[in-house]
Order: C-alpha cells, then structure tokens, then sequence
C-alpha cells in the first residue's frame, strides 16, 4: 500500500493489499459512520486473471473472511479485542488488535445493493456497498462471484432475547477506531455505508467519510 | 421430483426440483437431527451446464436463499411459520408453512466441512455437509463456486444476551417437520448433518436418517 492514509469518501469503497503483519486502523471520523468490511486470501482467492474473460468466473478455491466460521468457532455474535477472524477455509486472516469503540459491530445483515435501495423506493441509482465492493475489487482486478456476507464495523442491529433484530444508530464517538491485523497476505475491502433507509449510520443519518490508516 | 417420499440416509445429501407453488417437509424422524438446507433459483441460479468446463465457474447472477437478507427484513434471527424466505436477490424462495417442531433452526453456523472435521482431529475423510451439498447438486449436472451459509433446520445453537453462542442438542420430538413451499421454481437441497463433535445431533449424537416428502 503506498499510501498510509486514506479519506474514504462518503458513499464509497476501496481495497488495499496487506501483508501478513501489517496493521489497518479503520477511523469514524464522524462517529456516526458504518463500514462494511471484506477481506479475502491473496493471491489464491481468486481465479488467475484470465478467468475472468468468463464473467463471474470465480476461483472454486475462493477463500475470504467467513462470519459463519467466526461465530462457529468463537461461539459468539460480535467480533472484538483479542478475536482472531477465521476464513471459510478455518484459516486465521484478521486479528482485531484494538477497538476503541462502544459498542457491538454487526455480523448478521447483508450489505445494502441495488435492489434494497429499489425495494425502498429509492430508484435504481442509489449507491450501495455491493457495487463498492465490486468497484474497490475492480481496481484490483479482480470480480467475486458472489457478495459475502459483510462484517459492519460500527453498525448496531442489537439481538432481542427472543431473536428480534434491532436497528439503530452508532454508538461511536467522532475517533473511534477498529485496528485489524492481517495474519495472512490478504486484500482488506472497505465500503462507507451510503444507507439513509434504515437507521444504519449515526446522527442525521447522512453517510460520511472515514479515515482508513495504515500504521 | 419423481419420487413423492424419499429416506435421506445418516450422513448423506439429497436435492429436490420444486416448481412454484410445491410444498415439501422435512421429516425429524428420530427427534436427533439436524438437516442443513439451501435453496437455489432454478435456472437462472447456474452458469449453463458449458461454464462447468472451467471448474468453479458459477454465473455472477448466481441466486439462492440467503440467511442475511432473510434476518435484515424479517429482523429475526430465528425463521419460524409464516415466514417468506428471500434470496440474496429479495425474491421469494420459500415460505415456511408449517414447523411443528419446538425450539429455533439455527441461522448463524457454517456447515461442516472436511476442513472441520481435520481441525477436530477426525482426520479427512469425514463425511460433511459442505461436501453432501455439492454432491446433492453435482446430480443435478450443478456446481456452486460456495457453500452459501445453510439453514440448519432443528439445530439449537441459542444466543445469550451477551452474543455468547452455545451448542445444544435438538428440542425435536421423533416425526417433527418443517413444511416448506416454494415461491418460485428451485432447487433445495439438504444434508442429514455428519456431526458428531459438536453436540448438535441429539441423543446420544449419533447421526440419523430424517425423511423428505414431496405433498
């Protein structure tokens, strides 16, 4: 990565390449911002360039952070300092080294797309973290076959003891970070949030940017 | 589906066309058992049968029931009778119509693997879900490029207030079901869970056969 701080936009995303090691600090700036997270195995997670002239060709090898093998092996809903995060493969990928934040960071809701934002009357236009994630693996090269489940730094969907899902605002505070560690060379993708239906980012509800720091 | 009743064997996998409208139930024989099950858009779910010649290759608008649409509009953790189902595309799948069983199906656990089962130190050629699922659909000439997260029909994995996930055993009484209908032409497939680690097969965690019938 040669750079070692990144704004990401509001309503965006982006990737970067980290090697085994190396630490990644996501920032709410704003303290009312959710980020969609992804990260996937380097190199072998995807199909060779040239399988691509297949359009959605995807490597059967595919291996990414996996939030049903996290909560399987961790036996736990929410990730947090200490959690060692696990790919579909069982293999170690991220570790969460710090989180200054209050709060729980949803594993259970999928990432917003096209289709929710036309599901609320919100026109086909809307930008959504699934094309994010395309676009941020795009400029890698790269194209997933599918949109794995996302790990939504910062957002609050609170579990009811009868199972009942709860959305509100963040709890975070203009600052507040997650610091993540790569325990394999991996490709970490980022999306702020563009959601204004539910209750998903703080305050006015108005997407923000935040701070992606390689430390 | 030829077949209107069929034996899904101990540790085995099956999957069955329905056309809109059909209503299928999954059968708890024996009260122990969990079924892990996934649902899959007919045709559009899969690249033609040509794609498969490069292994992996899956279509990019690959559709199928997806655990995480389901819990952001249903906002619950658990499905229960009533329920519409959602593809990761939010169309309606299936509806659950009746579940005469107690208790939860577990929403939030990836299937078992050969992977798993190495890590529980039994060895690799442990029969699996994630391994019955391609089989089930490799007769229906289909390959998924990933095991989208199952729904895993009687598995009690209850969360406690603070997110900690526990294991237990199936509430189910022998003959207990779950009554599906098919909101559009799919394919559903189904895996009489292998396990014998974790305690999530009950009795004496022995696995057991469960019957499929077409009504």
């Amino acid at each position: 990565m040669a750079e070692r701080r990144f704004t990401l936009a509001a309503r965006t995303g982006a990737a970067f390449a980290l090697r085994k090691g190396e630490r990644l600090r996501v920032i709410n700036s704003h303290g009312t911002q959710v980020v969609d997270t992804w990260a996937f195995a380097s190199p072998g997670a995807f199909a060779s360039p040239g399988a691509f002239a297949s359009p959605g060709a995807f490597a059967s090898s595919g291996e990414y952070l996996s939030l049903e093998h996290c909560r399987e092996v961790l036996q736990k809903l929410f990730f947090e300092t200490g959690d060692l995060l696990l790919t579909n493969l069982y293999r170690p990928i991220l570790t969460v080294t710090q989180d200054t934040s209050p709060g729980r960071h949803d594993t259970l809701i999928a990432a917003c797309s096209r289709l929710m934002y036309e599901r609320a009357g919100r026109g086909p236009d809307h930008a959504n973290c699934a094309d994010n994630l395309a676009g941020a693996l795009a400029a890698h090269g790269l194209r997933p076959a599918v949109t794995p489940s996302p790990w939504n730094l910062f957002m609050q969907a609170p579990v009811e003891p009868g199972g009942h899902i709860d959305f509100v605002r963040p709890l975070a505070k203009p600052g507040d970070y997650v610091e993540l560690r790569a325990e394999m060379d991996c490709l970490l993708a980022f999306s702020a949030c563009p959601d204004d239906v539910y209750p998903t980012n703080g305050g006015d509800g108005t997407p923000r940017d935040v701070e992606i720091h390689l430390i």
